[in-house]
């Protein structure tokens, strides 16, 4: 089954303690389109520049991605210049140059219309909204999005939140959005408002997935080597999505499991700059690594007599 | 198989945003025993002054607790006065009243000293060194410490590591212990040291236990009501120490269930002041939220075709 993401495509300039890289590709459609990919067939709607080097992204084509909603108009591309220091736990942003995307309005292709499931990556909550006008009943609908719509336009934030099945978002702005500490309450708060489905991110601690009064949890995957956090969260949407776009269900098993491989695609695509790594890998290195999350959390229940 | 644990025994008054509780039973030693004991005997040594209501210990050596180890002198008790902001994930100290503590010299009775299980709590690496001296060949000898004894006390704290054979200590002592910001690394050089088990928590985010290149995770237990932080971890250490030494031994099996009984306990320990719901619970609730854990992280691996 088709995932259908509307994000952004970029260009990152990344310093990490351990290397710099200069006009990489980068943007939330990217990363989440290339790691969808790893599961089935990805539609990306998106926007560049004339100065984009759109060849670059001929081997995410070749994964299976249809760009026919890759606009590519006069102008400059979106740029994200940023910097991680030594516990590369956040990013500093040291330059943002919108470009093109300022005055993105997505059009949905024609042949996009039907996706099933549908992913609004981090932008503008009216653009997101939009998007909704133009989609015809999907399976599933979910969306993201950043501490700056949450401050800037909650009003429509909230109004999205009525039409979308799921929200995935960061600790921090789970707790920026409800003005709960707690997550457990951050999630029911937001689930009191449409969503039945919120995955709260919790970067290198791992990741909650709350139904109703279900909890899921998947931790990060404990790497000794973390190059470049950049794209984590979308990479782990984009397996989200393609994983359980893949299982065509939403039961409890399909959506746990949604979850770990969308955990391992996130610990992939920090291994490298940029989707690099996330184009590097084949099935048998997603199977493995999901074996180790396993590995990692399996214990014998029963105490001795 | 009995533990032996050596750490102290202090009166706490706690403020959350739920409430306050002024003098109540809190130290290290303290919540480890009253943890430990759902699993088996549990011989106690530490020191209070001449004001500590002994008689308030009387559940906890009624669950098994040899006290025969606590001594009481002459002088005033350990007393800890703190506070917890709203998000409660860190510890204001307000006022700490060293009393009789600060002259603690642990003298093991005769008849503790060939405990096959042996904690020793957050105090001086010097007497925790002093304590090995006392015991007899124990199969097992683990070891906490705070990040006073790691500035103030390093060489010492080394040549501790050199004679133990696990060490529980949090993230950020981890990482200002090893200067490694990576957990992974942080427990390499700590096991380059000594210790072949080196379990770092994570307070709400999970613990991760590390021997040779084995890693296991286990999430906090995620609660929507968490009173008191306080004891949290030494509740963890008592689980861990008294479920490992029911088992009797130290396969990876029983290590890793260890560490969930040991979150298990710490759940428990945070939502009431003091030891007062370790003290309520029996083990059908711990095998109860033991099962919730299980839950918590449960998946179905294999990707549908």
């Amino acid at each position: 089954m088709t995932v259908l993401v509307v994000g952004s495509v970029a260009l990152d300039s990344v310093e990490t303690p351990f290397g710099r890289a200069d006009n990489v590709l980068g943007g939330s459609g990217t990363f989440f389109s290339t790691s969808a990919s790893h599961f089935g067939p990805v539609q990306l709607v998106g926007v560049v520049g004339s100065d984009y080097p759109v060849e670059k992204l001929d081997p995410i084509k070749a994964r299976g991605v249809d760009m026919a909603g890759l606009e590519q108009i006069e102008g400059t591309s979106f740029r994200w210049r940023g910097r991680y220091r030594h516990d590369l736990n956040s990013a500093e942003t040291l330059e943002t140059h919108l470009g093109v995307f300022s005055n993105f309005r997505p059009r949905i292709p024609e042949q996009f219309r039907r996706a099933p499931y549908v992913f609004l990556a981090n932008i503008d909550p009216r653009l997101q909204l939009d998007v909704l006008q133009q989609v015809e009943r999907p399976k599933l609908v979910a969306c993201d999005t950043m501490n700056f719509w949450i401050e800037s336009r909650r009003p429509e934030l909230l109004e999205l939140l009525k039409h979308v099945d799921l929200v995935t978002l960061n600790d921090g702005e789970a707790r920026q959005l409800t003005e709960h500490s707690n997550l457990v309450k951050a999630a029911r708060w937001i689930m009191e408002r449409g969503p039945q489905l919120v995955i709260i991110k919790k970067g290198e601690h791992g990741a909650y997935m709350f139904r109703d009064r279900e909890i899921f949890f998947a931790p990060a995957y404990p790497l000794e080597d973390v190059f470049d956090p950049t794209g984590a969260g979308d990479s782990f949407a984009g397996g989200f999505m393609g994983c359980l776009a893949r299982a065509g269900d939403f039961s409890e098993e399909s959506l746990r499991r949604a979850v770990v491989y969308g955990s391992a695609m996130g610990s992939f695509a920090v291994e490298k700059f940029s989707v690099e790594r996330l184009l590097e890998i084949d099935r048998d290195d997603v199977r493995r690594r999901v074996g180790e999350f396993r590995r990692l959390v399996a214990f014998a229940e029963e105490l001795p007599a």
